[in-house]
């Protein structure tokens, strides 16, 4: 049995959650909080960060980026042709599409809109209580929000999953960026219709049932959360 | 011909040129400001991030993640038996721990360290000639670098390369940053021998010499930028 070491708010945790399902693995999950900084799991992962990988060898695979290729690599992983889904399908060229905008919404989104929106809404206020959010700070992530929905509607209008032909790796990064920031209610659907229809789509696969029962304690999702057809 | 669109100083940018180099494979350099966001280069990379290949066949592969990426699976690299060399080296484990050093690397030291250092001493003097480094970010990121080089000390002394007992893309990576910040003079190499002793072996290979033939106009490297057994 794999183990996912995850938050339940963590972008780059959820792409991986969606991964694993839509390889048709199943991992017990294990929360940690990334703002505690605790000895054990720096132990695991000196870098600290989100999520963690237990193989059923034992070893721990730290990152999205290592876990991503260890699926895909992984014999764990059933065949392309038997389950109809590969991480990073395609020829070298598509591959590397795919790897293009993997990259943009694990780092580019993630470090302008959901690292600052989870710091100002949900880290620094569990660790540190007494300080408010900084607004200019969220009012610039909302801003940049609305940027990449534009541009994922833009490449929906060419193509059928963001990457090309066929769902990847690079829909379920983004599609996990943007169902965290769809927990807070922070995400302005009504910009981008194409962006809209195509989360819509990434939201009533199988895969992402499990990201709709999420519930953080003390926080409920904004009302349409659940709702496949927002 | 593979053209590779990179700056002179960008971490990531040295890291690909190193692995181009040791995969037998040349390249045509193509400088970009990086601090300019010009429109041609968004046109050709929307996230404007370096460093750019430019396949044989014309399509261009975006970011260092991608390119490492393609760089292996792509036909045109030399097998590991005939060139000796492989990015991501051993079984999947292994490869795993490589990419876990590459992301150690290209995301955290660069956060922690060079993107600090790079915008203080150069972006923003180039783009905004008026402005005077940020002492305090300055004094950071030196910080942040002891850090960097105890880590890589601490590696070292249980392994031969960073990742295991072969050369891979995680030796790669944490030169393409080290010796960035070792033209400006920043790396205090006196803290950690043992991560000295790795640089210097790095530093030793042909793939190395042609970033010791790196000059930014303007501003010399420090004088034992160029010596092997410094």
């Amino acid at each position: 049995m794999l183990t996912l070491i995850h938050h339940t708010l963590c972008p780059l945790s959820r792409s991986i959650r969606l991964a694993l399902a839509e390889c048709g693995l199943s991992a017990e999950l294990v929360e940690e909080q990334p703002w505690s900084w605790r000895d054990e799991f720096l132990d695991l992962n000196p870098a600290g960060n989100l999520p963690v990988l237990i193989a059923e060898t034992g070893e721990a695979i730290c990152g999205v980026y290592p876990i991503s290729e260890y699926l895909a690599e992984s014999s764990a992983q059933p065949s392309e042709e038997a389950s109809g889904f590969s991480l990073f399908p395609g020829d070298v060229k598509g591959r590397a599409e795919t790897r293009r905008l993997i990259d943009w919404f694990h780092s580019k989104f993630n470090s302008e809109v959901s690292a600052c929106v989870l710091e100002e809404k949900i880290y620094r206020t569990a660790s540190n209580g007494s300080e408010g959010p900084n607004i200019a700070a969220l009012r610039a992530a909302q801003d940049n929000l609305r940027y990449h929905l534009s541009y994922i509607g833009h490449l929906i209008e060419e193509r059928h999953w963001l990457a090309g032909e066929k769902l990847s790796f690079a829909d379920l990064a983004a599609a996990g960026q943007l169902s965290s920031m769809d927990y807070l209610g922070d995400v302005p659907w009504e910009v981008n219709e194409a962006a809209k229809t195509w989360y819509s789509r990434v939201k009533s696969r199988p895969s992402f049932r499990q990201l709709l029962k999420d519930r953080v304690a003390g926080l409920a999702p904004v009302a349409h959360y659940v709702v496949l057809d927002f």
